[in-house]
């Protein structure tokens, strides 16, 4: 990482580190493309009382203020202030409602920026990241099917990240009406608190949340063991999770035909579908978790998070679920399902555990040196003749000794160096072409010559 | 503009619109990769200190608080809160002092981010814009010919955003050292307010501007003259601006051989071997033109305003310089050279007085039809091997009636249509496509077939 972090949380990335992250945007954004997603980009701000709305983070908020305001901040309530965004999703909403008239729904969306957080700094953490979302949000309804297929959007762009280092991603998912049905069924009413201290059960542990769900939510200990219960059903088809369920409802004594057992049925049936259908177009890449729980208190239906083998100390990588009531403006709903990868973080692993470095730092393929500063137009214009092909090109910063000017483009990685005829090296009357690896020298004509395929751009490897 | 520019000054664009700001974002990236520049991204925030130290925007910063620090914001001095960045000039010059150790030098970076400015809002004025910025810094030095170059790359990006509806681009160029020799030779010692008065030139007008330079530089009407008369010249190439420049100097009585003179002798040479040089590679794409000055006081040699042909009033939409001072690190000083794209005033410009539309909202160039919801796996089954061949594919959102299906590819501006072969139209039992621009629909094999290559990619068309 950039000595450049020098503000805690606010990672930088040498150049480098950059070209992997770089990478991994570009790879992401290709794959939504490919599946029919519409890029749109929302401003960094929204009002306190958007951001204020909906979900935990809302203490983690970043303010602004005006240097002209300082010491006035406080004249103006938080609602009315600007803050920054914390998610891309509180933001989809607003902008969906705002612009409802000039959008055809469902609206499936992309969207690849920068998010802020006013995190106590601690490790790990970051306080600037980039996300990298998709949404599909329906106008008053929204098919059950787009819950399937988002899960798995995610999965196919996570598994092109593989080359990048990346190990291979499975989706947890987990439904809040099965949930919510079968806390209410088991005689609780804090639906949230419960949701809260289970999504705490890889951090604290089983023993941990059990006391939490008693002391905080008005649990009995028989009721918290039954949200333990419940929460370590795992199910990689609909029928296991069907029967695993079944006998967790026989062992509480909790009977079909009650409302709440009904709703809990309805998540099932809901779940069991995300994990069925997507087992039949890639198989075991979502699994039923009844433990996850997802902190945002927005979602409604399904919930997704994901892990990545071998590296489950990150947490979800890729989290999202169905959100029916975000937005709305009057009797008008817009229920959307969308997923989020952490995209920072994901960078951040595959450099420091995975060891992806890029091929080279510059673009260019090649670099044309610089006999002396009065033909420096010449190799100007090889450059520019090769760019005008489609081959990125640099000039050498000074008509220095050819070993130095070799020695910059080495350090940059850039694999060829390109000698103007004038007064090549040999005397000779016809440009050559060096490959600075292997040392093999020849003619070259700027008008048709081509790097070898493989240099030819810039790449991302592993380290072993 | 989408109606979500609900909060004045952050702008936001409806998905056609967005479509045309991405094309700008990635046709100015591959011209500065092609050049061999190094992408790099930094943080949004820089701490009050680094944002205050220079340039008169200063007092146009949005200062960030937590949330639950509200209340005691003004705990903290303002040189130690954090800040967002106003521009992307002053992170580079902190990023580069911090990593020097790690980059190659001279180092060529390219950065497309946001900034924002608190200003007040007024029309035109966004507080939340793009920039795509390049820049060269050296270590310790920093050869001249990149104040040639680097101009040049903006043209050639800014060449390529002509079919985009963006007017023929010239950059105009002056030097400040030509500038302050001039001044210091009439006998003027307040340089940055003459220079502070001068850039005000095209919004109030000679007549004013002299008279804030004797209210407010302390000059005489004969000096205040002298001022505007230099701001008056301009030229196409070194002789002529050399003989522009001695009828002046003769003019006001200002002699050779003075240390006042020499310093403009040095700029005016920096400036035509600026515009001859820029000549020889690209005749008429940069001028000189002796009223540019920069708000910003960071530059110490060449500077430069770029204006569009027939869209003067939009101001200078590429500007820069070359900056000696800013950044430095004990005695070691990083000298770099600079210009930067206002890139949302250009999209604004593309948009709403170009014409510039996106060929379609979706990146889809088919869309698969779905006959009824149980054979909806067969019909992403088609899409999947579509995308996997590197066609962008959606997929009906709903069985519904063909019409609304087709209405709703339409409407997305999707050129094909695909109908699976199982239950197709004419009870086939081949797959078959519909363009459904010209109606004409035919038999296609999805592990051969191919869309149009005019119409396999959005593109950007202006309206007539």
């Amino acid at each position: 990482m950039a000595k450049g972090a020098s503000i805690s949380g606010f990672p930088e990335w040498l150049p480098s580190e950059r070209v992997v992250e770089q990478k991994v945007i570009d790879t992401v954004r290709e794959v939504f493309e490919l599946n029919g997603f519409i890029g749109i980009e929302t401003r960094a701000v929204e009002t306190g009382a958007s951001l204020l709305k909906k979900g935990e983070t809302s203490k983690e908020i970043y303010l602004l203020s005006r240097l002209q305001e300082v010491g006035a901040e406080n004249d103006t309530p938080v609602a009315d202030r600007l803050g920054l965004h914390f998610d891309l999703t509180v933001p989809l909403s607003r902008y969906v409602v705002e612009n409802s008239g000039s959008l055809t729904f469902p609206f499936k969306r992309w969207q690849i920026q920068k998010v802020w957080r006013g995190e106590r700094p601690q490790e790990g953490r970051f306080r600037e990241f980039v996300q990298a979302d998709i949404d599909v949000v329906g106008n008053g309804d929204l098919p059950a099917h787009y819950e399937v297929e988002l899960p798995l959007v995610m999965v196919s762009a996570l598994e092109r990240l593989r080359p990048l280092g990346l190990p291979q991603a499975t989706v947890h998912a987990n439904n809040r009406r099965l949930s919510e049905g079968f806390y209410r069924a088991l005689g609780l009413t804090d639906v949230e608190g419960v949701l809260r201290e289970i999504d705490k059960l890889d951090k604290i542990g089983a023993a941990e949340v059990l006391a939490l769900l008693v002391a905080e939510c008005g649990a009995t200990e028989d009721q918290a063991r039954g949200c333990l219960d419940l929460a370590s059903l795992t199910a990689t088809d609909g029928d296991g999770l069907r029967s695993g369920f079944e006998a967790l409802c026989a062992r509480y004594g909790i009977e079909s035909g009650t409302a709440e057992h009904g709703m809990a049925l309805e998540g099932l049936d809901a779940l069991a579908m995300v994990v069925d259908g997507a087992a039949r177009i890639r198989p075991g890449s979502v699994v039923a978790d009844l433990k996850i729980a997802r902190g945002l208190d927005y979602y409604t239906g399904s919930v997704y998070e994901t892990f990545l083998d071998g590296a489950e100390q990150l947490g979800s990588i890729c989290s999202g679920g169905r959100y029916d009531n975000l937005a709305s403006q009057g009797a008008r709903r817009y229920p959307g399902v969308g997923l989020s990868i952490g995209l920072s973080r994901l960078v951040s692993y595959m450099l420091h555990t995975a060891g992806a470095h890029a091929s080279r730092i510059s673009p260019a393929a090649v670099m044309v040196a610089v006999w002396d500063e009065s033909s420096r137009d010449a190799s100007n214009a090889i450059a520019q003749t090769l760019r005008s092909r489609g081959i990125a090109a640099d000039v050498s910063p000074k008509a220095s000794k050819l070993g130095k000017q070799i020695h910059y483009a080495d350090r940059l990685g850039i694999p060829y160096v390109w000698f103007p005829a004038a007064a090549a090296a040999d005397g000779g009357d016809r440009d050559e072409v060096r490959d600075i690896v292997t040392g093999d020298q020849r003619e070259a004509d700027v008008t048709s010559w081509c790097p070898d395929t493989v240099v030819a751009r810039q790449t991302i490897t592993l380290e072993r």
